[in-house]
């Protein structure tokens, strides 16, 4: 079973590359009192995690935001403390000399609001689990539904307390990729560029549907209740499975297969005697799912769902889905992969022709790799020097 | 909601094709007594339906049998009654002058063991749901695990009813087509040979995964209760979420962007506003996982996917995952397509490689379409006269 927590692991926590962020991180906060959201309601105190690598120049020019993804939070980079497993998410393209250069740009990242490792103890966010101060109670569902506008407007709080003005770049994978595209939509003066990764301009119908039946074992688990659990057990079952979804629709057939293949679970147990015998990788994805449950809450799940499903670059209130896109007009770089079952290629490459359909210069870059989706997180290096360039370049404007 | 049901319904029920079967067909029974499965246990009684298209001819050599897929069953071709909404699932390819051409073959078709729609009028199994003679309750979870080695065994057992000494083919489409495999590992003398469709020749670890994600929602359902609820009130609600990523599954973007992109389930019902306000292709969704569930049982699906999570073509005892599909000895005709979310394109192409390493002709047609999976079922009447020549060949052996 070693060799296949490992392997999971690599999946969730990531491996170390061969440099690490020399310096040590802290997660920091900041708060942004009646917090009006997309939707008109207000959150009368939001309070959201973030770390900085590097440093701010003079003339505050040099920041860069990473925004990041569905299960993810804001260590992009470095470590806690020298002990630490493993760094930043990441780690690879962040850091003194690395493509993201931390000795030339000051790098911002924060924890988006109903994050979902909301249990975590480095993780600092405000939703469902958070206690609402009008009731003294934790918010539960009648927390207000946020979207990926929603996000970018509290990282826009964020900057204004940096004393930023425009960020040098916006960029982040999969949902990280959706703030990265929104805020190139809604705010084209506040960055230079825009780097999306792993993510297209807007939900569709497949993804919409797929998001649903990642929240689906949340809502079968009674314990959900509603949404009503913090004064009693969690749906913690439900949010294993949810969370075990997750990980294999963000992974791939070259994983499973080549990590896995049919071995059992146990050695004497085989899974033709009785239905309580697994397979090894149904195992090691249950084992996965709870681990993460542990440090996670159920609503924020349904939460960062919805938000997911809700999205289109720019808001969805145009007259066409497209309007939002159209109104980037930053040099955008594209980074994705063919085999990737979350955001398809071709979702992608429709996002790149609609950008560009007006003039605004886009790149695209194709990832190779074995891991899918999830090889826009682990397999970011190989982007790395086109990264560079992308970011060292002057741009006239 | 007239125009989403209706797409649903050309995914589940199919759509009348051009000329459908003239016969009215029925569904017939048969019964094997003291069945023993590949697990070594007994079952008493297995009875099961079956229906037949075209005549057997006198020297018993014109039958195919065709093998069905997951949520599907015998009703291959033609109507129960005029009135039907639609004839079986393959009626495009089966009939007289069809490809499947009845004036010249015997068609023959059976209902699975444990098979999912345990509850329609229209499908006669033996399984969980079934009442065990010697307890005179339903089996449950009781009931022994069934490979699709056994699935083979109990079509054996019609065709020495039916005085068959030899299949001029065995086909089917996925789950089908694991039979069909089955059968040309497990029987070589039995047939002159096989056309699996849109399968490969064992369950990966890819598969694996996905098969146990699509029971998770059963087992979630506090009225599963371990299998137990014939007393009580049946896990509808799991089960429909279960049939519900099935579905999807068995998909494709192209259908679920084309049919509902970014629609609302109610013209006033703003998915942003509550959550529990629906996009209309989850609704569709639900309301068509719910449908089926109506007819079906939970204990049957969880029995399916061990059955097909099992799955290695002649059995799973052999020293190399090959030796079944390389005593394969008959011509092979594999249909796929490239666009299938559960049978891979990858998956099938090594299936061939490895059937053709011996010297076995091995054909493979790809299908083109827009519905993923399902194309193998909905859309076969594009291979159908490939699927004519292979059938009419005159073989020398």
């Amino acid at each position: 079973m070693i060799r296949y927590m490992a392997a999971l692991m690599g999946g969730l926590l990531l491996t170390a590359p061969a440099f690490a962020l020399d310096e040590i991180v802290e997660k920091k906060s900041f708060t942004l009192t009646d917090f009006q959201t997309q939707g008109g309601e207000t959150i009368p105190e939001m309070t959201l995690g973030y770390e900085t690598y590097g440093t701010l120049n003079e003339a505050k020019d040099n920041a860069i935001l990473i925004t990041h993804f569905f299960s993810g939070n804001s260590h992009a980079a470095g470590k806690y403390a020298e002990g630490d497993a493993a760094p930043g998410y990441w780690d690879a393209i962040i850091g003194p000399g690395k493509p993201i250069d931390t000795d030339r740009y000051f790098v911002v990242s924060a924890d988006t609001p109903v994050n979902l490792a909301a249990k975590s103890p480095t993780v600092i966010t405000t939703g469902p689990a958070t206690v609402n101060p009008a009731t003294g109670k934790p918010w539960g569902m009648d927390f207000p539904i946020l979207t990926i506008g929603d996000f970018v407007e509290t990282q826009r709080g964020l900057m204004e307390q940096l004393g930023i003005e425009k960020w040098h770049a916006v960029m982040g994978p999969s949902m990280g990729g959706l703030q990265a595209y929104d805020w190139a939509a809604r705010h084209p003066d506040k960055l230079t560029r825009v780097i999306p990764v792993i993510a297209s301009g807007w939900a569709d119908a497949d993804l919409i549907a797929w998001l649903d039946i990642w929240g689906a074992p949340v809502r079968l688990d009674p314990n959900w209740n509603g949404g009503d659990y913090y004064k009693g057990t969690p749906p913690d079952a439900g949010l294993a499975q949810a969370l075990k979804i997750v990980t294999l629709h963000a992974n791939s057939a070259e994983w499973t297969n080549g990590t896995f293949g049919r071995d059992w679970a146990e050695e004497d147990a085989d899974p033709a005697a009785a239905m309580e015998n697994e397979f090894a990788v149904v195992k090691t994805l249950n084992d996965g799912g709870a681990a993460r449950a542990a440090t996670s809450d159920a609503n924020h799940l349904l939460y960062l769902i919805r938000a997911n499903q809700l999205f289109v670059a720019g808001g969805a209130g145009g007259e066409s889905l497209y309007d939002g896109l159209k109104a980037i007009d930053v040099p955008t770089m594209l980074i994705h992969t063919d085999e990737d079952l979350v955001f398809s290629g071709n979702a992608v490459r429709e996002t790149a022709a609609i950008i560009r359909s007006d003039g605004t210069p886009v790149e695209v870059v194709e990832l190779e790799g074995t891991r899918g989706h999830l090889d826009g997180v682990l397999n970011i290096a190989q982007a790395g020097e086109q990264i560079r360039a992308f970011l060292d370049r002057e741009l006239t404007q």
